[in-house]
């Protein structure tokens, strides 16, 4: 299956406000935030010892995926003061490379001594985040200039690392944050140049190897790195949750390419394991804040979860290109799960606030008593650490890639939303209120075969036309209209009993749509709602700010029938209205307790 | 209300058989690790730079709360190789006692130069245990060498902290974990001598005033050493929870001698808000190992609770002066649930192993994700800091204090067990088959008023003759045959709302006994255990080798239903049977998992 955000037009509904959003607020409010804080600046690489704004090792990356981001935007429409700004930069970077073809701020301006010598300080990180920004902006815009910068510095990459035909020696042999591997072979998507192939499985390869230098930190060495086996050997999502997602998205992309069996056997083990056992029903990834990592299957906490925005945003990628290979609609549901919820609860209903990381649970009262460390309650402007504002940039200006896959004749429709999609001859057109309603109308020209996934949370659908199922999809032979309405309601979850926190509580879900309580609805003693199993007669009204459905319901809420600390069994309750907004739209009002599994009887 | 150890002979039963093993296996137990680690020889004080065994800045208290423990031993009966253990300590102490009077191994032999320096580092702790066990020593066996050189010590403090007539100047006023004061009341009550009472006072009032110097370490500024506020205003148990403890116990001694109200009604307000909200149902204390302090109210983590023996002890202490102040049962309520709980877990079946903290919860997996760090599944011999097992000694050979009270013809009967007092013509002779069975039978001589304690678990009891109630205790006219028969059932009790973590919980309890489940009894997956609110059918055992019922009975275990981590609420369960043992008893096989509170449907 073939996909390409230039095959699709959003034409409405939830997905295109976003895009019209981070168009008109965020990409703006990220380079302005990127601006301020000297991270544009830098790249005039004139940075010296004693000046304020000390270049950052990840800061090129910052940017770069910014220009990512602003790249897709350009794809779509002429935004001269958008593409001056993406230029200016690109002018900086070429004036700035070296003969050799190395750019990164960091390793030019304060520490140059130090290049390709800690595997852990992001170099090639920043440079794979070049390397996918100079081919979005090539393939947005016909524009070749800076493809051209970034093939150079692939080259010297190769041949300092691969090679061996180029200094510095390096001290290292993967790198401490995958990227680069996912890059390069985007690289070799766009240019044909099979160096870059060849590079992407070269550090695939080594990495978890005996060959594979761990550099000087012992952090670098193990799990958390991902670099304890060898990639064909790793079937358990370890260690930092980001870097495993890129490395994931690299391996499934080299497998997809190569039909390397034993490669494909451990992407999809790989992806059972996080599915199964390390993912949050919103999606998010990253049990603890120690290392940003996974811990062990079903240490799900909610209030201590991780759960970083790109843990959710590499998620969508490595799901996607399995789902490209295999061509199998629960991909897809992953993908829907991560942009409706993990994902999107990164980024304020404004557009310009951030959450680097997205908890299940707050509760100020034992946030007071840590100090108010982690998680935070309120999205920030920016981080000091700012990977994910950017990173949403360039997923919510390139999401048509999601909706639609293609292939000889057959289109698979994977994510819903008003759009069009064209593409050889054939064309979609998709109208629907998705996800508020789950009727989608489909107008198909010049297709053989039409898959329309059918959402793993849907349990009941119909059709205007035959259907065969077809790996989680209602595939429809021919062209014309195609209907499909996905019955949706309001449902608990509940979670297997592995996650024991969970225990006896639930999760109110509608559609792809994760919900939460908010104290500011509820009373702050949100802990103690009771969903009701029975009657909570549920009613739907659709938020004019977030475009989806909230639902207020009958509940309850414990009481105690003693003043006591202990006391014998004695259930006490009140009946309560329940207010359930969406899980991505919570801290969008004051700061208040949130929890998304609740208690039920 | 008078209280006193040597006024009690325990004559059979759970604690006599405690007391016995204390004597036999813990005392020497608890002797000969100190020896092995070196802390015996310390007290020859020629420890040298390069001699391995540094004595450390606590050991000097480990020893001599051992001392302490051995001396209510030989109060009751003549073990010379015991004596002479204890008399071989004395000689070395008195050898390097300081003409000046001081006394501190690590601040002669270590750092001579940082004596009276260093606020956190336990000095006048060290200090004050040697004065309770030289009070101990004297009381137990009329031998006045130990106190003589304790008075001493007292002496030389009170001039460099109180009148400012020896050298050196100290660093700081009141010592940055308590004992001292509580050490010096029972200095004062034992000798009379009215020195003692105030520098007691005199630590306790400059305490968190403008004149109390914090210092060199920030540690020792705040709550954590509770030097945040002066005594009179602190209503709220903060910081160290062993620190703590002590405070509260002095201020309550103070309070008790002098009658200032405005510390009484303190003592109180600290005690409901410990009780009433940061008080585990085991009785456990310290929800955090951060700083092994208390946190917020309500903040109760079952699997991270810290709840170290020594909180629990300080706690009696604390309940056993609020209890002859105020002549109220749910002090002795208190101290019961401490001793057969937060206080005996800390001690294994065996007696020669030690927990220092006490959780509710092991989930094993959970701490191979954390490295196994914390807290600790299987108890140990010795610890680097080991002033829990000691303080066992001294508890198990001293328990008769908390059975019995007396003041002008009346007695109270604070604890259950077969024992005999005997004091001022009055003699109370007990016989019972508690904690398996509440029936309790006096005889009662030279009398005229009878308290016997209702604990706070009891909902029914009958006694054989009139009674009136006041303040929790039965209370009886006159002397002769009283029987009070308490009806002992297994309950199931639940917390308050306000401790969110154990919503849909609940633990089983026994008259006094908290129980819970391990894993070796019920199958590793204990989370999944659910009582059985209408017919668990509850069969009791008792255990020969504790001495207290076990449990078995009807429960259930939850199931999924699905495969999925996530799926739409379904409830599924399997019968089976649950086993719940003593709380104090977990630990005492392999390691397993356990829990306190289950789900319950």
């Amino acid at each position: 299956m073939k996909t390409d955000y230039r095959a699709v037009t959003l034409t409405g509904g939830f997905w295109k406000q976003k895009e019209d959003l981070n168009r008109d607020v965020t990409i703006p409010a990220v380079y302005t935030r990127f601006d301020e804080t000297g991270r544009i600046e830098a790249f005039k690489c004139n940075w010296k010892e004693g000046m304020p704004n000390q270049p950052h090792i990840f800061w090129d990356s910052d940017v770069v995926k910014w220009m990512e981001g602003a790249a897709y935007v350009l794809s779509r429409e002429d935004i001269p003061e958008l593409q001056d700004k993406v230029e200016a930069l690109i002018d900086e970077i070429e004036k700035n490379q070296g003969e050799d073809g190395y750019f990164n701020i960091h390793f030019t301006v304060v520490k140059p001594e130090a290049r390709f010598t800690q595997r852990d300080w992001h170099e090639l990180y920043c440079a794979g985040h070049m390397m996918e920004a100079a081919v979005a902006y090539y393939e947005a815009t016909g524009r070749d200039r800076f493809l051209k910068i970034a093939e150079k510095y692939a080259a010297y990459i190769k041949a300092v690392f691969m090679d061996g035909t180029a200094e510095p020696k390096p001290a290292f042999r993967s790198p401490g944050h995958e990227e680069i591997e996912l890059a390069l072979y985007r690289m070799y998507r766009c240019t044909g140049n099979r160096d870059w192939l060849d590079l992407c499985a070269y550090f695939l390869n080594i990495r978890g190897t005996a060959d594979d230098e761990p550099g000087d930190t012992t952090y670098c060495r193990g799990t958390q790195v991902q670099a304890h086996l060898p990639i064909r050997e790793q079937f358990s999502a370890v260690g930092h949750s980001v870097r495993a997602g890129y490395l994931y998205t690299a391996m499934a992309d080299l497998a997809g390419e190569t039909g390397d069996e034993a490669l494909l056997f451990a992407c999809r083990q790989l992806y059972n394991d996080l599915v199964n056992g390390k993912m949050y029903i919103t999606g998010g990834l990253g049990s603890t804040c120690h290392g940003e990592a996974f811990t062990i299957p079903y240490d799900l906490p909610n209030d201590q979860a991780y759960t970083e925005t790109c843990a959710s945003i590499a998620m969508i990628y490595f799901a996607h290109r399995m789902n490209r290979i295999e061509r199998d609609a629960k991909y897809a549901d992953t993908i829907e799960k991560e942009l409706y919820n993990g994902m999107l609860s990164g980024l304020s209903l404004s557009g310009d606030a951030f959450f680097y990381e997205n908890p299940l649970e707050i509760h100020l009262d034992n946030y007071k008593k840590q100090g108010g460390r982690y998680p935070i309650t309120r999205r920030q402007k920016v981080f000091g650490c700012s990977c994910c504002p950017p990173n949403l940039n360039r997923v919510l200006s390139s999401l048509g890639q999601y909706f639609y896959g293609w292939e000889d004749g057959r289109v698979w429709v994977n994510q819903f939303g008003d759009s069009v999609f064209a593409e050889g001859g054939m064309k979609i057109t998709q109208t629907t209120g998705y996800p508020v309603d789950g009727k989608i109308v489909l107008q198909a020209e010049g297709t053989e075969t039409v898959y329309v996934r059918i959402p793993a949370w849907c349990r009941k659908f119909t059709a205007n036309r035959a259907y065969v199922m077809d790996k989680g999809y209602a595939m429809f032979a021919g062209d014309g209209e195609i209907i499909v309405d996905l019955v949706m309601e309001p449902v608990l979850m509940q979670s297997a009993t592995g996650v024991y926190k969970n225990l006896d509580k639930a999760a109110l879900q509608y559609g792809p749509l994760v919900y939460c309580a908010e104290g500011i609805d509820n009373g702050n003693d949100i802990h103690n709602l009771y969903f009701d199993t029975r009657s909570a007669d549920w009613k739907m009204e659709v938020c004019g700010k977030c475009g989806c459905p909230k639902f207020v319901g009958h509940g309850f809420r414990r009481i105690d029938p003693s003043a006591d600390l202990y006391y014998p069994l004695a259930e006490s309750f009140v009946e309560t209205e329940l207010t359930m907004i969406p899980y991505h739209v919570f801290a969008n009002r004051e700061e208040t307790n949130m929890l998304v599994f609740l208690s039920y009887r």
